[in-house]
């Protein structure tokens, strides 16, 4: 068949661009001859590759120079225990923001390592809207405070940074990286698995202040380190290449469309279009969200009757609109509006949500 | 340009069928109108891939019932420190046999999880010959046995599976994988890094008796256990989605050759060329690892003259012979022969070997 739209939660919809050049490109990369996928990671062809890929996404995000960028592996989860085994010595404590179920899978796979505060929690709400900032109970003495900008699951999503003075602040950007500007420089580090908005899975890209590197942390195997994959330039043991590879392609894309400003104008243009098919729709689509912490990049929204729910993802599915079955643990629909998903989607989607109310009124 | 013999030892050569299917079906797999790149690891067309591929990796191994098998991240290297991490309570000790490079590294990484016995080294001997069996320092009580069955640096390779008691043997597989019949049930745990025999770089197989997945092993996170990964079909969180389903393409070429045994002929025949080509140069070329312990997956070699080295690997290149330069441990000459490098590649290889010879003698 040909192409779908593809508004899966991850791994989600890559540019299409990218993947015709992968493809391309597939068996006789860079003119070496073989794949990608068959160069060693310490040839000149791939080091070049890889400090290009750094390069463009210094450039995209403005990373200041004292941050080092790291290209990892294992998802964001194995991050969840890393960030404390990095950061936090002995005894010490962190401050956990909990507004979703991954920032509670974050404080679980943390708690072998550090002593967790959970600071606020948005659980009491049904994750419906934003732990407020004037209630978080953060502690001065703690090793960084921890929050997810974006839930995937939940859809909540932060729109400013919050200030938590002089600690760390750590951010796990799966699902909401490169999706607009940031300032790199109020965060201690920011991690993401690449499986969302920068490439295929089994990649995590980490932007970390270099001061942090010099922590102590627990004892551990040099690879768990990051201050040695730092001063490996991530090569501290064969990286995922082909993720690598991707994902520098995908900066190159991202770069060719304006870079971040524009990335953030086209993901207000989907998401409002979205939220406004959905509350224009007299009760028949419902987001519960509280508006201010409405996700640009993930929407869950439910029928008015739970019983339209497989008709809604067989007819979809039928038109071509993939992968919009919400997460299990809160039922219904859901939408992923990553960077690679393009407008002409939304407005698909929109009109099917539309054609479906009417058609089951 | 057009494809090259590809000698790399790792990220290596892939099978080209494998490399052009993967190619074909980039951007519309299965007949999903998505890459398999962009779907769900919880969509069940993922799901019916992935136990498509342990299935065919069951069949090829002949994968007793009480192992599972497992598909990770990190590299073989997160896995010295993963394996004590996992079989070894807090004060065990495990025996560490070390014949090369890579055995060296398994030792340093799990040094701060377990009290490491070093029972055998080759190091005395400069790697040439492995420590004969005889001479192993064993400790009954240790938590588990790990050996490197074949060394990618050093090429020195065990033919036999050493008989250890009733102390569970683990191996590192990384560079022989696959590349022939084994008896799995001799083994505790066996892993290997998918980037040289399996499939791209970011993957690692793991094949472990069941039993072992009870230890308790140290306090860790829930991602770091391998109980709950077995328990969770190696999904508790995102997968290298692309390495497995390239693992799983090669598992279905390596059937189509007709299983391991024809691939342990097929090795066989193209380490003997390489072998007799460099024995019969009259010490033109030189490999110095005792005959018992030379390997069939990787032969390093060194020229008579090391001024040559240079002008050797200048030529080769220009007559499409890639990746051919030694590690930079030993200097010299490396060529890896995995499963996926062809023996027209070998004889090439043996071509230019003698012709340069003659020419540069």
């Amino acid at each position: 068949m040909s192409r779908v739209w593809n508004f899966s939660a991850g791994p989600a919809a890559m540019p299409q661009a990218v993947l015709e050049r992968a493809q391309r490109e597939l068996l006789d990369w860079n003119g070496s001859g073989a794949s990608v996928m068959e160069q060693s990671h310490r040839g000149k062809r791939f080091i070049d590759m890889a400090a290009q890929a750094e390069a463009d996404l210094r450039t995209l995000l403005a990373i200041p120079a004292d941050y080092a960028v790291l290209f990892l592996q294992g998802g964001a989860t194995q991050q969840f225990a890393q960030i404390p085994m990095n950061l936090a010595a002995e005894g010490d404590c962190a401050d956990y923001i909990v507004s979703g179920h991954w920032s509670e899978k974050a404080v679980s796979e943390a708690a072998p390592y550090v002593r967790v505060n959970v600071a606020a929690s948005g659980r009491a709400d049904d994750y419906l809207r934003l732990p407020p900032r004037d209630g978080w109970r953060l502690d001065a003495r703690a090793a960084y405070v921890h929050y997810t900008p974006n839930e995937t699951i939940h859809g909540v999503e932060f729109h400013d940074i919050p200030e938590v003075g002089a600690v760390p602040l750590v951010a796990d950007m799966s699902s909401n990286i490169l999706s607009g500007p940031l300032d790199i420089s109020r965060f201690g580090l920011i991690y993401a698995g690449a499986q969302k908005n920068i490439g295929p899975s089994g990649l995590v890209v980490m932007i970390v202040r270099r001061d942090l590197l010099q922590r102590a942390g627990r004892p551990m195997a040099r690879i768990f380190r990051y201050a040695e994959q730092a001063a490996n330039d991530s090569m501290l043991n064969t990286p995922n290449t082909w993720g690598w590879y991707l994902a520098g392609l995908t900066f190159q894309w991202l770069l060719a469309q304006g870079g971040l400003t524009a990335m953030a104008e086209h993901n207000r243009a989907k998401a409002d279009l979205l939220y406004r098919t959905i509350d224009g729709s007299g009760g028949y689509y419902r987001n519960p969200i509280e508006l201010s912490a409405r996700s640009r990049m993930n929407v869950p929204f439910t029928l008015h009757d739970k019983a339209l729910d497989v008709v809604f993802l067989e007819e979809s599915e039928a038109a071509g609109l993939l992968a919009l079955k919400g997460h299990k643990a809160l039922g219904g629909m859901r939408a992923s509006l990553y960077n690679a998903v393009p407008l002409d989607a939304v407005q698909a989607l929109a009109a099917f949500m539309r054609d479906f109310a009417q058609r089951h009124g």
